[in-house]
């Protein structure tokens, strides 16, 4: 199996915050993530496509048309932004790094039309991440 | 000469504004950094020492009382907070990465007293850092 | 498949020594890594776990909670120590980096109740590392 | 599963030009890639082996064997050479990152004769990387 | 003495030869590095700029401007280039990273209009990297 | 002013330790880091010399004679080394990073014979790290 894989970053604002619970809830069950104010982060996007090599290029998507696309479809609309106001695709969502990069995941999984996208992975920091992947045994 | 250097990180969101203008110059002035909903960073702080060895440990200042001192004055001032509304010493201050190494300058300077603070670099993002330093030629 | 990991780090002594074989043969089998004074890493230890997000926080497990547990069960035994007399759990076991992210392993995946464990991966420097995953062909 | 990862750099130039394709059209379908003149990279070249663990050394494979596998078979051939002009395993190959690793899996899947190689990753620069792997479900 | 900095990479093709010499001397000189094919890097570069804060801005220079200096004089000129034939600035000039580096800070110190260059740092890999620098004793 | 730098590795155990105080002391004075079996770091080292460009090379040193002489006078004698006990140059000497960097100081300073050493930095961590340079007043 072959994969290509591409790396972009974003700087973002967030809070965890569950609207469906209280301010006190809020704060017992996410700590200092819920500060009211919020914090940011500088998120780091790994997105990795699977495919056969196409023989006229040697590739099996053209990273530049990949990064094209991640950009276009994702970056543009989560960088310098508020993740729990700004952005429509994570409306009603608590913007934990599961939930954002499932959401990033359904969108690139539309726009990818060159191989097949096989796993997103998101840094929050260096130190702590999400990854969505296929399920192999599915495939 | 001799230098000791600790490395601490903090997450936060801010937004570049100057309440002196309005809402269109702002955005002129600092473009999407001054969108309302704000972003954030994964700050890195590396705070340099200087001085000489103590014989009895062979260190210019313990690293574990540095990092006491940047954490406890500093870093639990900074970490998941908005540098807009929530922080004391940033009351009144355009929170460019230039503007707060100097207050943060301010403050170690005055709570260091073994060594002699020697410079204090912010990264905002890996590509994007500010640093104050003592001015050698005044020393 | 989501997943979520966490990176940690601790340092530590460690000398490759089979006690079943003479100093000779240790010499001659493990080089430089086995000489008699010891030597030690800075080890980065990143755990991943799998499962299904919990609607109420947006995770799968709380990252801090899964930090709580790496660090009580994990780092705190072997950060500053000498991995070949110091570590309970590493007691007549050579410690390899193979090894040594086995019994991680067997640890973390007896405490960690949210979600499933499904790698442990151990960086001894940043060119040397050891993987210990879940088989997916079993699971 | 268990696994051992070991990372090697080296310096190349390239360019993307196919050899079917005049001028004009290399230049549409590769863009700055197929400058003439060529650019080039620190490539990081990270190799996995799965296998078990010999009972004798606590490892799945001698690291520093493996080591020496990939500089003789694979990195003394790549290192400051030209990718298109300089080196036999790539003659007749456009050397996009994907192709080249495919080629390095080749040549290392003959030569590790310790546990098996898993996974061979190719980053071009930091933010781009083609990965080959065993396929698991035909494993 | 404030600071700020900001980091661009680029890819290039190099290779270090001195027309004035034979091909035996220069690879004599600079063995591998003198490989009649060439080698490449990816090139970081840091350039560091000093000044007071304007107090509209909060910023030394406003580091969107800074990164567009920086690209439109240097990292578009030098980006997917060969630097022994591709670049007007490096002509007639062996291109070692001291060289470069020099060159670089010629260019930048007639552009920047707003501080003061103070500091180019360009790595031609993690492990080697030269600096020019104002000499402060001449300031 | 020119620069040119070079950073080389190196795997080592240490303690941290004054033999003119009791083991109580000592543990009271340094903490974990005086555990007796020792813990061990990673190190990084960068070297920094200054210098004019020698015309025939473009170059102030050849990094591959300054890595050689690193690696022979300084690298060789510590890595997978006991800084307490095995190193001559480190006798009677606490092995705190800020005592290690100004003993390599004094070695490299004997050895570098062109261009002119200028800084010496000593990662024991990522997050730690001593420097001696030259006093630039005294110059």
């Amino acid at each position: 199996m072959l994969f290509v894989t591409k790396r972009l970053s974003f700087c973002a604002a967030h809070r965890l915050f569950n609207p469906g619970l209280n301010d006190e809830e809020n704060a017992k069950l996410f700590g200092k993530c819920s500060f009211p104010g919020g914090h940011g982060h500088n998120y780091t996007l790994e997105v990795t496509v699977c495919g056969d090599v196409d023989k006229e290029t040697g590739m099996i998507i053209d990273v530049k048309v990949l990064k094209g696309i991640i950009e276009c479809e994702v970056v543009s609309k989560l960088d310098h932004k508020n993740l729990n106001t700004d952005v429509a695709f994570l409306k009603d969502t608590i913007p934990s790094v599961e939930n954002i990069v499932m959401k990033i995941w359904d969108i690139l999984n539309e726009k990818i039309d060159k191989g097949r996208l096989y796993e997103v992975k998101l840094f929050e920091t260096k130190d702590n991440a999400a990854i969505y992947r296929i399920d192999q045994k599915k495939t």
